[in-house]
């Protein structure tokens, strides 16, 4: 199934080009008070909701997917794991561009391990990416994105995939510089999820996806995920080491060579195989 | 004002030694459904709740701080926002101890700028930490906490106060390592914030606060929020710069020198003058 938000918090299923408002599934979530607990309710309750929306979405008619404001699939990620430098050739240009390194020392994954974007840079693919701290280099980092379905802590790779719910395009907006890469990654729509969510049976295997993000037609990354360092299973255990991974939990699986900057004016369009495609304008 | 949350999600006001009940006034909290707004709904509302909060102590009957489970006085942080290296003296431990360096060369604040703790880690001052990488040195670092209250984006170091709810004690647990300090701070457990909130008014300026920290009994880091390199305004003016601030958002305003491992069985003991004083047990 692939599902999306949209419009004024909508829940759409699509089918081909349509998309089927299936917001009324939304009834069957039980009530909701302060302080809600972790993780992202839809996400708690999906296996409960999933058969109401497809049975939904065969009943109501569609409406092409063109026509609605994408949202972030994800509507409250309670927290958004990211890889740093895990595609090999990735990590070679961050060694030699002092433009992307600023004059840091770059590590390995291994060494750096996963870090943390904020859950309030988030946008869907019907918003725009703001880039205006124009004394800095801003690019575009196009990565597999998951979210977690089945909350576990210290997970076995071997059952790591038995917590995906399912995958997006996530981009990774980057300012370049010496600061914390959880800062300088988290400003405000600097996380584009979408444009919609496949279910994690539809995609299968996640380590053999060919990807690739073009700049007003240009094309910049172009890579596969069986070239990461760390695939989907392993960093899913990684993370799980230390915390809790919740449903609605975010993880973003790190991006390949060809980074570059953005500016405000440009379209950027990512694609990636079995997953999805989606124009993100920049502002 | 003093209040806190304890036990099964009951809302508290502190007056002495005693807490009284003041759940009822959440009551008065609009509905809330999936997906839920940006900010913790209770500091979303807390100019409207905090009079009926206030009213409901006057009336109800008290009972001892210490009988009730302290939990976490933010319910649902949406993120939580720390500074490294923040005081000179401890910027200095760290450039000098290769087991709080672990190899990486330790640059300023004003190169680092701010970092990234889960809203997963956090705890209350009646839960336990919970350390168990046997292989690696697990430290405490005590810090001044602040909670925001109001809203904002690029808010101005003079207006920057005008945005913080109320203060607590934080406690930045850290494992020592090469990963992103998003990482080795954010383990279950490792965020813990307490006893109470006091409320900015109660606090006045947070910027000439004595506070100590003790491990079965025998100080550790002793300092003052005057010794901040950003003190809280200048903190609150940096991070927002990237992104919003949001009601609930957590600040953390980073550790003086001192830090040290605990282990096991270990009590330690927080204090900041005007705030608050609490003691954690280390599972």
């Amino acid at each position: 199934m692939r599902f999306c938000r949209f419009d004024d918090n909508r829940l759409g299923v699509i089918k081909g080009d349509m998309v089927h408002d299936v917001t009324e599934a939304l009834a069957a979530l039980p009530p909701l008070a302060w302080p809600v607990p972790h993780g992202d309710q839809f996400f708690n309750h999906f296996d409960m909701l999933r058969p109401q929306m497809e049975a939904l979405a065969d009943r109501v008619p569609g409406r092409p997917v063109g026509e609605v404001r994408l949202l972030s699939p994800v509507g409250n990620p309670g927290k958004i794991v990211a890889a740093p430098v895990n595609y090999a050739l990735h990590l070679d240009e961050s060694r030699a561009d002092r433009q992307i390194n600023f004059g840091s020392e770059i590590k390995t994954i291994h060494e750096y391990g996963v870090f943390l974007k904020s859950p309030s840079s988030v946008i869907g693919a019907g918003d725009a990416v703001v880039v205006d701290w124009e004394d800095r280099r801003t690019d575009h980092e196009i990565e597999l994105a998951l979210v977690i379905g089945k909350q576990g802590f210290r997970i076995a790779e071997e059952d790591a995939l038995d917590h995906v719910a399912g995958y997006m395009i996530g981009l990774d907006m980057t300012i370049r510089g010496t600061e914390d890469r959880s800062f300088r990654k988290s400003l405000d729509t600097f996380t584009v999820l979408g444009p919609h969510i496949v279910t994690a049976d539809e995609v299968g295997n996640p380590g053999a996806l060919d990807f690739e993000i073009t700049v007003n037609g240009e094309s910049r990354q172009k890579s596969n995920t069986a070239l990461l360092i760390l695939n989907v299973q392993q960093l899913i255990a990684y993370a799980s080491k230390a915390y809790t991974l919740y449903p609605g939990d975010v993880i973003m699986t790190g991006t390949p060579e060809g980074v570059a900057p953005v500016k405000p004016g440009d379209v950027m369009h990512a694609w990636i195989d079995r997953v999805g495609e989606m124009s993100v304008r920049v502002a």
